[in-house]
């Protein structure tokens, strides 16, 4: 894409009222728009690198055997009468609203009650378990206060799976590949080497959840983390009882403040319960569906690779996530030569799929390098009075390392770092 | 997809309370799930199918420059207050709620306020226009009543593009592009033939918005149209004066009952104008920025599809928004050759890229045939006691014929229908 059709552009300075560094970086990027507080909107270079969070997310859980789906953001308020969670007492954060036909809905804080519902409609027999259904779609929080940007928000994207099985046994089991599936994740999205399987406060069927914890100092929480065994455990459960059971030692555990980019619980059989979601087992007789539900904040998570892994000058996007994968600088001020070579570059890379932003403003070359520093993408190419038509300048967006390198290392996005 | 994997069933009868065609389908083929009266659910079938159709439209408006982004659901008082549509007695159908810190939002029920102001804080120069900005998001309508099924939700997700042009004829231009890229959309989903350009009443930048209305008998409108000039006027604006201007000879207009599947219309500068986005221009004076706004139901166009494309059997997709390209319905009844037959088939299929549904259930031929009817894919490989290693029959859905065609047949989908 040439930055000069962007609609968006480069600011040098966040809102005022904006006192995360994720959302301060993404708006002067010019990836979000702040919509109000707590509320921001996805602007194009958000947009891309939102979707391509979103396909890992949907490839690992494809892979794990779940069935995408897309529920609405009305509720009904029946459903959540049925398990108790309707009333503003039970769940502080609601956001409702009234239909003109009579009648009260609320704003999807969550969807265990319709995605169960919805299953008790199709499930009948042993046969047809166990299921995973999972799906992309906004959350509504009625927070008091927001203030870490795009990563606790009054409207965000969450995937949430929800598993249904027969047994205990088989519910634990599938858990586990959960827990696989989310770390694949976290690796893929950049963030492997930080994000540790945190052990917190359960419910009435199981003594913990699972939290994935990213170290950050923005972050809202304190974890402990055995660094040999790669788990931490959450504050808010840390005795002495529990690092028993979980033999670890006090005294090895480093303390820091973290983000949660994904939780895994167990449900049991509470909500299935609650909703009329049962099977006949191979005798014939009614047996209880075992759920459990594991969810991930896309915007958050997108939010989190910009609070940690940038620099002084701006974001530093992952291969993976960035939106896209080079950033071409011509600096040819006016010069039509460097300008057609510029040209040319950018027309070929695209023709073999290499993913370019291609930056042919007629803008100072400090503007451009401050510019393409802010935005992050993981490589830059820049076409000066230096190159040739085998030879140009690039440079790893993470450490500043240059090269010089052929064209034909750029059109196979083999560059040798 | 193995059909047995699916977790969902079909249906025999739809839900009572469900009058429209379209939803009983639908809800009986277990695309969708209805949530509540004008609120419905994508399962697994019914999100492929959307999920074409969106790509489909992406692809159409990336053809004309648009700039794909994703605004929020929760709507700024303030941005409706500029132009006047916050006012309940102004727009009748918002849904509204309330923050527990204090004052109340909107839920969109369009997304010209937010996309003006955002794009009024990224633009100054007239070098930074045209600029074209879509998205697909979730709209919100209070409606009293619901009985269209999923072509009129109190929840649906629209693709909604703004053009902001510098002048009325930068403007008139590029609306004459959508109209031909919104052609090209119908025509791909199936829906060419019976959809007409229609002339519809305008405002104050125009006399005449222009909708997109496929004949049908469920639809709530009523069109004119001469079927050699292949357009139409709707029965709002259907007057002499109208029909001079046009060139239109009453005599040879149709009367048909209508669903309007898009609509394009002139905004003019007043959204511009009241959210304070306009541009210097090439003298350095302030100008006024010309608007228009596009629209498509994402989830009503694949209703449409389903309403008025179905026969007495059930849904008939055309094969670009088919959930599947075929469905492989095994005849085995316990017989291992035929069964082999079948997985091999199905392997191989999806070897080389079909999109297969294989109903491999343990079911009566009957059931199986009448279930595949309902699904309505656009072709059946029916693999039984008369298939050999390079022998299957293949039927196609729309009119029901019959072929015996090779593998390589089914493997290059070149059946010779």
């Amino acid at each position: 894409m040439k930055q000069s059709h962007l609609f968006t552009k480069t600011r040098k300075d966040a809102p005022k009222d904006e006192v995360s560094e994720n959302a301060q970086l993404l708006i002067r990027g010019g990836y979000i728009h702040k919509e109000m507080a707590g509320v921001y909107d996805l602007l194009p270079l958000g947009l891309r690198v939102f979707k391509k969070i979103e396909n890992i997310i949907r490839e690992e859980m494809n892979a794990l055997g779940g069935q995408e789906v897309s529920f609405s953001v009305l509720q009904n308020p029946e459903l959540w009468k049925a398990t108790d969670r309707w009333d503003d007492k039970k769940i502080d954060n609601w956001f409702k609203t009234e239909l003109k036909s009579g009648g009260e809905l609320g704003l999807s804080f969550t969807h265990e009650e319709p995605i169960t519902k919805a299953v008790a409609m199709q499930v009948s027999s042993y046969r047809d378990l166990p299921r995973y259904v999972y799906h992309f779609q906004s959350k509504f929080r009625n927070e008091l206060r927001t203030k870490s940007g795009i990563m606790r928000g009054r409207e965000f994207v969450m995937k949430d799976l929800y598993s249904f099985c027969r047994s205990e046994e088989e519910l634990d089991a599938f858990y586990k590949e959960v827990g696989i599936a989310y770390e694949n994740i976290f690796r893929r999205v950049g963030l492997g080497d930080i994000t540790y399987l945190t052990f917190a406060s359960g419910g009435v069927f199981s003594k913990f959840s699972h939290e994935f914890q990213t170290v950050s100092t923005a972050g809202e929480d304190t974890i402990y983390i055995d660094t040999e065994k790669r788990i931490a455990v959450n504050d808010e459960v840390m005795t002495e009882e529990v690092l028993e059971e979980l033999s670890l030692d006090r005294n090895k555990l480093v303390e820091a403040k973290s983000i949660e980019v994904g939780n895994i619980f167990k449900l049991g059989t509470k909500y299935a319960d609650a909703l009329g979601l049962k099977y006949k087992d191979k005798d014939g007789k009614d047996a209880e569906v075992h759920m459990g539900s594991y969810g991930i904040g896309v915007g958050r998570l997108l939010g989190t690779v910009v609070e940690v892994l940038c620099d002084e000058k701006g974001i530093v996007w992952p291969a993976s996530i960035a939106p896209f994968d080079v950033h071409l600088v011509e600096l040819s001020q006016g010069d039509e030569k460097i300008r057609g070579l510029a040209d040319s570059l950018y027309e070929e890379l695209q023709a073999v799929g290499v993913e370019v932003l291609y930056d042919e403003r007629d803008t100072r070359a400090g503007e451009k390098f401050a510019d393409s520093d802010l935005l992050g993408m993981p490589y830059r190419i820049v076409v000066g009075r230096q190159s040739t038509e085998d030879s140009f300048e690039i440079v790893r967006r993470v450490d500043g390392l240059k090269k010089t390198v052929s064209k034909r290392a750029l059109l196979t996005q083999n560059y040798g770092f």
